[in-house]
């Protein structure tokens, strides 16, 4: 295994984590791999969401999903375990946070279905190598993410506004990000929405309602793309006896490279 | 409503199926307008051919999915009764056809849940309206389709072969064919093979599985497509105890455009 766990594979960094040698955030991990969020859900659960998801496909854009009680996902990190091999779990009783562990084999059972999630850090790595600079990367702090007056499309018992991430960029900057993103509609795609932020129900920029505010300069436009907190917030509002999701920031590592979610 | 169907819209279309008074094939009519592939399951074999269709994506593009007991597609036939609105059904019991009915209204249950599924036609009115042929539409024949040795991603008790449709062109015709069929990931996408049918375990094109053999011409090459007879296909292998499906060739008029199923 290498050293530094930015160049090695998804499946070294999986093994790490399954070892117990990384517990921490996976941003900056593994470049070029994809990288995914997790939602774990019982069987009579699996449905509703799987509904939500392929109805809300621009926050929920689904890369797999194991059948029931299967811990390996086969199509994007076959030989895997979502058991052990995220750095760090919240595990959830009728919507509240009832455990953060570093693994959930004692928490597993045979009736769990996982979804593993496309995550913006896809459309990031591809900013970045196009010269669009991502304020929250250059400030070193989390993303700042915000509810809409957006719904999303209900889906049995899931419901629930669209979440979206900002990053500010200048006019020029912002048709090219439209342009690189379009190409990864597995990995929340284009923008949503730029410009004034009431326009889709946000009152205060500087105020975020998860991860943390950052500058916009004069001559920047606030960004807007679907967010991958959005099935989470629609699970957490669901209130499922049980679920399992990834600590925030603390992802999937897959076999994936990001090029293999283009179009 | 306008006298010929063929320049109605899809609710004209469907309003005319709904009051009886169309009940033949709708390839041609509603021009412009998308349609579909129907699949009615019971709520417990929802989980697992929702599943098939989104580790399938290609044969089995969902454009709506129902709530269980809800006749209306409301993502892309508002106000529409999926009962009532396609010209014939196939009702299927135990994995064999048990009638063949204008009308599913006193089959209908509370625990159906109806899938609507992209079909090639939305490409096919894109690659006549760029000057490539299409050959089965000239000899007024169906188009010609064959089960594959490619096998479909297995979901739950839902398994199979990828069954693919064959259009013969000429090789400028196929690349452009490629380019144009690849704005519509949604209506079965890009082709999946072109050239030898043995690649992909065909053993005579003269043969197909289903529909029609066509003509192919010095010059031509098979181009193969994924085909929405797929997921069909795998429903009656399945052999569930219920299931409906629209009559080959009489398909769901949507309110989509053709350009709606872009990108």
């Amino acid at each position: 295994m290498p050293a530094d766990l930015r160049t090695a594979t998804g499946a070294e960094v999986r093994a790490a984590c399954r070892r117990g040698d990384h517990r921490g955030p996976t941003p900056g991990l593994a470049l070029g791999f994809v990288q995914a969020n997790l939602v774990v859900l019982p069987r009579d659960w699996a449905f509703d969401f799987l509904l939500f998801c392929q109805r809300n496909p621009k926050p929920c854009p689904l890369l797999d999903v194991t059948e029931p009680g299967d811990p390996e996902p086969k199509a994007v990190a076959p030989g895997g375990d979502l058991r052990t091999d995220l750095p760090a779990y919240r595990v959830w009783r009728d919507g509240e946070l009832a455990d953060e562990p570093t693994d959930v084999t004692k928490h597993w059972r045979d009736d769990l279905v996982s979804f593993v999630v496309g995550c913006s850090f896809t459309f990031e790595a591809a900013l970045l190598a196009a010269g669009v600079p991502v304020r929250h990367i250059e400030q070193d702090v989390n993303v700042p993410m915000y509810r809409t007056n957006v719904a999303c499309r209900p889906a049995g018992r899931f419901a629930g506004p669209l979440v979206v991430s900002m990053r500010p960029l200048s006019a020029d900057q912002a048709i090219r990000a439209a342009r690189i993103c379009a190409r990864f509609p597995r990995a929340h795609g284009e923008p949503v929405h730029f410009g004034d932020p009431a326009g889709i129900g946000i009152r205060d920029l500087d105020k975020p309602d998860f991860g943390d505010a950052v500058e916009v300069r004069p001559g920047e436009v606030p960004v807007f793309w679907a967010c991958g907190v959005t099935p989470q917030a629609a699970v957490m509002h669901a209130r499922p006896p049980f679920a399992i999701t990834h600590k925030p920031g603390h992802m999937l590592l897959t076999d994936l490279r990001d090029t293999d979610l283009e179009g």
